[in-house]
């Protein structure tokens, strides 16, 4: 089967750069369109990622993939999007909310910008925890009479919150959900993101409009698809988002009350036993874990947890009962934000999205 | 007035020298017995705090205290409490459990060690918090038949917190409390505490013993003075306690589900016109603010926070109501694990137990 | 004495702040301007200090001194010179070398930006270093037919180099410095200054223009004022300058090849012995040593040693012979970057100007 | 070819773990003897490893190598050499002193221990810098009258050094090098190592006994192989060894003076060009470049170069003329301390002696 015609919008960024490591030798996508800003314009991409001086600024752990360094770097101006089958967004909100819907008339986009994310006929998917919620792509698309779609990525602090409460709200429903973060730097980007002088020995306790976000997100991912859209969980989530001096890997303090009594036991097996449902989909970026459940109560920790099967499983510890909430249990999560959190969950939630035939 | 004569025990680790600080330059209390292990008995202070090498080993920031570096050592063998006044113990808690009921029967003894903390005739004193408690006191001397007593201080963790719910409960109870604390490394000691290693660019989510004091302590702390002693605080109080690289300073994510509704401006206002219930005390260590309130989102930090008023002021910021819990509201506090909620925090309890007439 | 009338220009900045705080309670200077650019032009500066959400932005550990917050902020373009009898400039270089030879030609000038540092007829004064080197300030007034003039700050990481080697070039002459320094976060500014993501367990190698400025600086400093101007000291000057997570302090390695031999003693006694020359003057914030000489070790460490006297005192330690340079000596210094190092260290350099009658 | 045996002393350490991982899936060594405390003994390695709580302390990036979870560890006392072909020693200095000459008297014993490192027998191995050095193993079985032999691994500080001298004095001849570390947490260990309260926010300037090895060290493995010996260079080295917050890596910062002048062109040349003598060896562990040198002024950093080639490359920025040497050379280079440094490096001379014959 031939694979599929990829871009990737916002190619030179850093999330960019997460997504050409992302797709680097991938079975299913083709990366052929680097698509940037008209600076870069002509240029192959190891030049575009060169400054002034020739240094290469290269933000990403994992080195350059050496396949797309000679691929010229194409000028958003001139970009094409029916030259290719499916198109990765990596672009800020500004600039996501004009050309977005200009692309995703044509052809599939996957972006991990938020422009998208509270509107009506738009799904917040992840793989594993909403995959009926897909069926809103179509929907999205006879509305808009589009031909392709948008799908945006969840913010990456909502993203393992909402994995590890899947699995709880299936086997025992909640009732509600409070839940303190410790956000790594790298969810704050470069320009300029956290600047070292504010964070080293200290903590920072705001996180100017992610609270909202991880509140409403989590209860539109977890919602239940009516012929109307999506109607959000019932259940309340309420959240204090901190930032840690940690360069990858949210750590999230979790307090839940359930709908119903649950042993710890019955609580970790609904973790360990999860499926996400994918049955013999082969999904290549998919962990071969969704969750990975700790008993040594000095887990989760982010430098020792993040990486976990390449940054796409999420990390739990610290399960204990909760008696100060009715049916109650706490836990501690580690989940990647710039892996699983961004790009490489994006690559995944396409990857479900071919699946479903929705790649054309 | 005379002053009162006054030991430390432990003078030589670091809560010892923290307690050197704190009294230094004491308008009631003259800091007259420096005791330690048998090791430095007999030597100069300034020679017991050096190193084979002749390296000072001083874990404090503020410099050592000159008018003390003269007094000559004591071994813990050779104190006789009857010559002070005054104890302050400052040693490890199985050591604590040997020789403080010892002291305590001829003496007044204030301690950091948690010997004490949990036993039915001792209070745990927050001056301004619970200044009724000091009335156990009298009941520990009579049913002990002691002369003297031992009060211990709550552990650090705990402090700030009760310090914030106190004017919650007077003015509107409180329900149930959600608190997920970030805390400083100076909490976990020297010996070996927490290593570099395990720290960098991480998080550990573990504090073993942690929650279940804060968790007990609070309630004990805010509980009723009774004919049969204490009755802990009917709320409940449920925790996580995790480890972040911070030098000092515990910072605490809390929410709390209130007895009453309460709009935010009076919430913010309990904060702010906390009395502390000193009347015209004059207590030399005590802030002139017990509570500051940040309206700035982005505080309060540790770094920029921890010192306000010599590290006794509790330091509180993102307050917001809390509409996932019955009357809710949540907020960050900062409170210095090693100043409020320790030595210095002990010499201002004995201040205030001076006050009431107990230190002879 | 009536004080002298001063001005900050740039006085809302980061360096703005220091100057603030160096300035409050000075019993020579009274700070009466604070220019600024027209953005703040008329509001108290207790207001030009905050943002839009009306939140604090201020930048040092000392909090802002009260009795400078009702002042109005002056706008650039009306400051007027004439006004004042002192003016200190904290702006960046490019501002600098437009403003300061307008404001040099009315009024005494010293300044922390580098514009005038390399020019002929100024010096680089360190009170107590070159204090000869003031006499090119009359020539400057000569030359340019100025009334006032303009005396610019050292680079921060030369002051601690050239206060560590003038004890040595005095008594033992100098053939060779090489340098290693590991430089604060401070010394980066905050526009954006370096980033957490990129100095969170990591090392940056390279600070642009730095190891220029400290070999240029540091033979300058050194020289020998002639009759044709500063002759540069003869010795070589080498470095390499590194960032380190650190806030404050910038730690250095130093090398050393003497003209003399001289024993491990005699070095150190140069140290110690070390006079400023200021004999009677009292200069309000020179320190009460110059240099500190550490014994143990593993100091100076910059978190316990940058402090030192306010940050105003060098402090030195890890003194050995170097066999592997002619008359080697080898040793660390930790100087601070924020306070001697910049605006502490300018207002030093007033008190001096003002005792050698050239402050009018 | 059947695969050597191979044991690990030491195997539940740190060192230990990381030769675990350099020994996992290795072409000629088959890890089959874990020797440990009796402590151990008898429990299969994925126990020896858990603490009395059940939970892993595995102190190593990677995770540990499934293949070896199920090996029984053998306790030291029981342990027979002579059931191997090749034993790696990670043990503590102390414990080397005793049991390696025993081992080395029947059996190849490559450590990381420094208790050989000084003996005139004994050479300091680094394939592919000192490859000729290899003949005074065979002196050293002779003169002992040992079938086996003990080959020690040098300090981790002067691998790095040793690297980038080595061609340098190929070319140019060395006369005078000086050195300034920035050394990495994970080379203090952890007994306790270094402790956060102590790291954070700074630099410790001091490393006991560290420089006075990197001297002593870098001046044998770049020595002459005699009759009588190893004569040590003859160039002067000098160094200040420092701390900093830094995981993994070493930063060297280094002044090189030549024997003979050389163009920046010509050293790049040196290291680029760089030969290890290997010829058709294909060592498993030896790294396709043995150096890698970087035009961009920002680089090396340790936690961006540290891993380049599994570690094992040492990896060189900022190379610059020095006017202030005689055909002076600067440059700063990052080696990783507990990959090449340590215990892939010991693999690393296992190989290069299996390749020499020594290993039976």
């Amino acid at each position: 089967m031939a694979k599929l015609r990829t871009a990737v919008i916002g190619a030179t960024g850093v999330v960019g750069q997460q997504f050409l490591v992302a797709l680097s030798g991938h079975p299913w996508f083709a990366l052929e369109g680097l698509v940037a800003s008209s600076r870069s314009a002509g240029k192959p991409y190891r030049e575009a990622v060169r400054d002034g001086s020739g240094a290469l600024r290269w933000h990403v752990a994992e080195p350059p993939p050496p396949e797309f360094l000679d691929l010229p770097v194409v000028a958003l101006d001139d970009f094409n999007p029916e030259q290719y089958d499916l198109i990765f967004s990596a672009v800020e909100s500004d600039l996501a909310k004009e050309i977005e819907p200009r692309f995703g008339a044509i052809r599939p986009v996957v972006t991990t910008a938020s422009a998208f994310r509270t509107f009506d006929d738009t799904p917040l998917i992840i793989p594993g925890v909403n995959n009926d919620h897909v069926q809103l792509v179509r929907r999205q698309q006879a509305v808009r009479g589009w031909k392709g779609f948008v799908v945006p990525q969840p913010n990456c602090t909502t993203t393992g919150l909402a994995i590890t409460l899947k699995p709880l709200l299936d086997r025992f429903g909640i009732r509600l959900v409070l839940m303190t973060s410790l956000q790594a730097l790298s969810g704050a980007g470069r320009s300029p993101g956290v600047i070292g002088l504010d964070i080293l020995d200290n903590v920072i306790p705001y996180i100017p409009n992610e609270e909202e976000k991880v509140q409403r997100e989590t209860q539109k991912i977890l919602g239940v698809l009516t012929a109307e859209g999506i109607e959000p969980a019932r259940f309340a989530v309420s959240c204090t988002c901190t930032r840690v001096n940690v360069l990858d890997g949210h750590t999230e303090s979790v307090f839940v009350s359930l709908d119903r009594p649950a042993t710890l036991d019955e609580v970790k097996a609904a973790f360990r036993e999860y499926d996400a449902g994918f049955g013999s989909l082969r999904l290549p970026t998919a962990p071969p874990e969704y969750l990975v459940v700790h008993d040594d109560p000095f887990r989760p920790q982010p430098r020792l947890d993040r990486d976990t099967n390449g940054g796409m499983t999420t990390v739990v510890g610290r399960l204990r009962a909760d008696p100060a909430l009715d049916n109650g249990v706490k836990y501690v999560l580690v989940s990647h934000n710039t892996k699983m959190g961004a790009a490489r969950g994006a690559v995944l939630t396409a990857e479900f999205l071919s699946c479903q035939g929705l790649l054309g």
